[in-house]
């Protein structure tokens, strides 16, 4: 049992607290690790303001970490003591139908209990200081100085990558980047569309810069996002304010010839432009991806006639076949070939955790990193 | 110019008029075709009725025919006298951007034009014999004897073929067979849906079953479909009437050990069904295809948490290159690879052609054939 902090959420909409909590062995098939870093992503906040109707509480929050293996639990032969991992809220069992597939990365494993707050087998590691359980969120719990994970929602890494910057490799960035590369899969000489310039949008800029597309129009109504879409390769900025009257998809017509664009990517969260994404693509050919999650209860409403000759689709965690891809982004990053330290604008210690919440809120912040320890 | 007979749409909601209409020569790249065999398709119906917002009257509707070239205009080089054809209400030019990829099958040259029922020149073909202009219809106007066509919208075809047949590879069994083969692209062992089985359906269920897929569920409300569809291919049946109180994708995930199939087919037409046809696919990785032509004004809604990890596109005529995979088709009949014969229900001669709406309306035909000359 291990004594350290975390920031707790104790209930829907409050601040956490950060606090000690203790942090049990981890069971058969389990690996407990030392977190050393955690960026904080929209997907926490969603919980953290109790709109997430399955949010559970008091929990600890946090999926965008990086950490070293702290001690294993019995059966576990894939990760020793000492390695760097990051954790992984889609898991890969390579065993179920799912990971046998191509077609998604979605493993089936360990869904249900880590829907539920729990480990595999029924019950969470975590406990405040009064003996009262905590729940885990989305497998992963980053925002504690220990957490405990399945061997399978863990990817080991270099041990020459810098866990201050790739424990965003643990959520936006892979997000972003792989639903280009892996689920839109876009074609040289394409051209894109990516509305909404957080971390996710970015990342698809860089992959559709990486994928060689001949026009990337980058969308937003903060226009103080457009300098670094443009850094990461965008052609063409557009901010759909500054045109009242006129609907995005009509805007990015009139930017593309009057054909539409061949692919769209909706990086906020908010149904209208996700319609309005999807209508910005080719009537003949075109496909939209989904990544932003919209307010749980809202829908898309589309006719046939729009989606005629359209492809739509959603991609979560970039499609990402996540302890196979995980570390080839590491290494690509180490290589330079992926950015991940221009994300990066803000950093906080873990006791100022909730000024991460506010930066983001603030609209100047892509991604804060919050360092778990003082002293290291 | 040609006097023949047609029938004539002369009104919205009105039954069709058989009678005498004057049919001028085709223009430079048009063709002017003899039409033999015509089927009567949904979407003829969807115009006759009133409910097509853009349906224009009088008219000559019609797109599932075929017949002989009688002449052609000036520049035409792909065709000529006496080649049998099947008339394309979607194009294929080679030239458009749309023809160049591999992505979609709706050429872009003429469907400005083509939308308005004119040829490409701006004015029609077709006046009755008062001298008033009659619409085209889809670029096909197969309910006349005579049609005048654009080269690019006809379809060289084996002159071996049987035009009473094939005529159906100009609309529904292309249409169905296509979103399977061109549009999903389903992998041998995969599990389907069908929605509706209609010719659409029927065809659909032929190409899962040539794809090798492992099972092939069909669905109507309609009972009195499933022997037909078992002929075609389909290892189980779903009636969702008699099941009440269960939505239809529950009843798929039942069906498929709660997993969902990989792939659905709406071939109905119904906002909710597209909706349930999506919804009975995998969370992880299934792919769903809307056929079905919702009336206008109607929508489909949905969360953006139902499209992560899955994939939603709409299909036109199949996905097919239509001069280049319409002959194909005919091909493979001639072959035995595909069924066509087994599609029709009904024949009946011009005069009695309300005849073929009434029949698709009572639920007993598949497709009827209509034979445009008494005496051949
Ligand atoms: N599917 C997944 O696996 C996954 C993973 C991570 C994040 N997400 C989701 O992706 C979305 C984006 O995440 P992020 O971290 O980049 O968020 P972010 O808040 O940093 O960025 C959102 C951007 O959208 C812009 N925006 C807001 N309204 C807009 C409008 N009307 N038009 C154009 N732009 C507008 C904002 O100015 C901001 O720049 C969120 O919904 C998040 O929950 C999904
Ligand atoms: N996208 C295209 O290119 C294209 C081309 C041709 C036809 N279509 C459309 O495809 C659809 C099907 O065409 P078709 O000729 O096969 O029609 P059809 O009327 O012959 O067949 C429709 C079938 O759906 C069944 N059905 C009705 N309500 C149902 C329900 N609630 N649940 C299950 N089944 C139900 C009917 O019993 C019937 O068997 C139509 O909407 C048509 O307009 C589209
Ligand atoms: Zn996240
Ligand atoms: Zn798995
Ligand atoms: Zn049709
Ligand atoms: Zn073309």
């Amino acid at each position: 049992m291990i004594t350290c902090k975390a920031a707790v959420a104790e209930e829907a909409k409050k601040e956490l607290v950060v606090k000690e909590v203790t942090v049990g062995p981890p069971q058969a098939g389990e690996v407990r690790v030392k977190i050393l870093y955690t960026g904080v992503c929209h997907t926490d906040e969603y919980t953290r303001s109790g709109l997430d109707p399955e949010g559970l509480f008091p929990s600890i929050l946090g999926h965008e970490g990086a950490g070293i293996v702290e001690s294993i639990g019995e059966g576990v032969t894939s990760l020793e003591v000492g390695d760097h991992v990051v954790p992984l809220y889609i898991p890969q069992c390579r065993d179920c139908e799912f990971c046998n597939s191509s077609k998604t990365n979605l493993c089936g494993k360990i869904r249900s209990t880590q829907g539920i707050g729990v480990m595999p087998d029924g019950t969470p590691r975590f406990k405040d200081k009064d003996g009262n359980e905590l729940y885990h969120f989305m497998g992963t719990s980053t925002f504690c100085q220990y957490t405990v994970c399945p061997e399978i929602s863990l990817a080991k890494v270099n041990k020459e990558a810098p866990l201050d910057k790739i424990c965003l490799l643990g959520c936006g960035i892979t997000t972003g980047y792989g639903a280009v590369i892996n689920t839109l899969k876009i074609e040289e000489g394409s051209t894109v569309a990516v509305i909404g310039l957080g971390g996710v949008g970015l990342a698809a800029i860089m992959g559709a810069h990486k994928s060689k597309a001949s026009k990337i129009i980058a969308v937003d109504i903060n226009p103080g996002k457009f300098e670094r879409a443009i850094l990461f390769g965008a052609t063409d900025t557009l901010n759909p304010l500054e045109q009242k009257g006129k609907e995005m998809s009509e805007l990015i017509f009139e930017m593309t010839d009057g054909v539409g664009v061949d692919y769209s990517i909706e990086c906020v969260g908010t149904p209208h432009l996700m319609k309005q994404s999807f209508l910005s693509t080719k009537p003949n050919g075109g496909a939209s991806c989904v990544i932003g999650v919209a307010a749980a209860g809202q829908t898309i409403d589309l006719s046939s006639e729009e989606v005629m000759g359209r492809e739509w689709t959603g991609s979560a965690f970039g499609g990402t076949k996540s302890r196979d891809q995980v570390p080839e982004l590491v290494d690509d990053y180490m290589k330079g070939d992926i950015k991940v330290d221009e994300f990066i604008t803000h950093n906080f210690p873990l006791d100022d955790i909730n000024d991460a919440f506010h930066a983001m809120h603030e609209g100047k912040c892509i991604r804060a990193i919050v360092k778990m320890f003082d002293d290291e």
